[in-house]
């Protein structure tokens, strides 16, 4: 879809496919707190994939590096609805860099290739939630002229 | 959809109409944060309306009242994703209660309702987010099981 030049690196977004998805769910679980929220079995995630995959108002993006392994990953959804003017949101979900990709600026890098995506897709707004334990992402976000407004509740049910 | 019996009164869960815009923008506009952020002409919102009704992933809900009056809104997306063990989410947008059945616990009864329909359609985690300002809600939402435990960020696109 897209090359990123990143710190004499090269990156390429692309749309995830089935056969990332053990890369991807890989990159989930190298995570502080992904380590005890994900599984061995690849079922789950295959089926949770065709939904996405299916859904013309999502992208699950897998960026892949020179060697065409997965560097980053993160979920679009495209959410329209009535408040804030009709307003389209872009929402933000898993945004993960692997640990081969850090201190490239892929991250930024990533997210501001989804602000495009989301404009043009027509949303004005992007949100996103994240742990109130990760500092470092908050302090990121922020850089990305995010502002932490609201307070994210989650609920099992 | 569902009938809601509370405090003495009776209330139906329906899928809003095209024809329930106008109310539902009232009932958004009729806000301490809406106020300021929702406009007179009805067409941005009969856009948005018609995206959100063509797609299978989202609900926008219309309580009515006996005399088919619309008495509270909440919208709700279906997010299938990886992360979680392929964990499906149910996104809530645009809770609002109207003034007329403030009192009557119609609140926590939609919120309930939305949980059992999100559970129907495979969702294991329920999220919102509310604006820092809104005190009210927040504990309006911790008594309904939920923990604030995300910053919630937005960044206009």
């Amino acid at each position: 879809m897209d090359t990123l030049e990143l710190a004499g690196r090269t990156f390429r977004v692309t749309r995830a496919r089935a056969s990332d998805v053990p890369a991807l769910v890989g990159l989930l679980a190298d995570d502080v707190l992904g380590r005890g929220r994900e599984g061995e079995a690849m079922e789950p995630y295959l089926r949770a994939f065709e939904q996405i995959h299916a859904d013309p108002h999502q992208l699950l993006v897998a960026v892949r590096d020179e060697d065409e392994q997965i560097a980053a990953t993160v979920q679009l959804t495209l959410l329209p609805g009535l408040s804030r003017g009709g307003a389209t949101r872009l929402q933000i979900e898993a945004v993960r860099v692997g640990a081969s990709a850090r201190g490239t600026g892929l991250g930024s890098a990533v997210l501001a290739w989804a602000h495009d995506w989301g404009r043009a897709h027509g949303a004005t707004l992007a949100q996103l939630t994240t742990d109130g334990s990760r500092t470092d992402a908050h302090r990121f976000y922020e850089r990305l002229g995010y502002e932490p407004s609201h307070v994210g509740f989650k609920r099992p049910l």
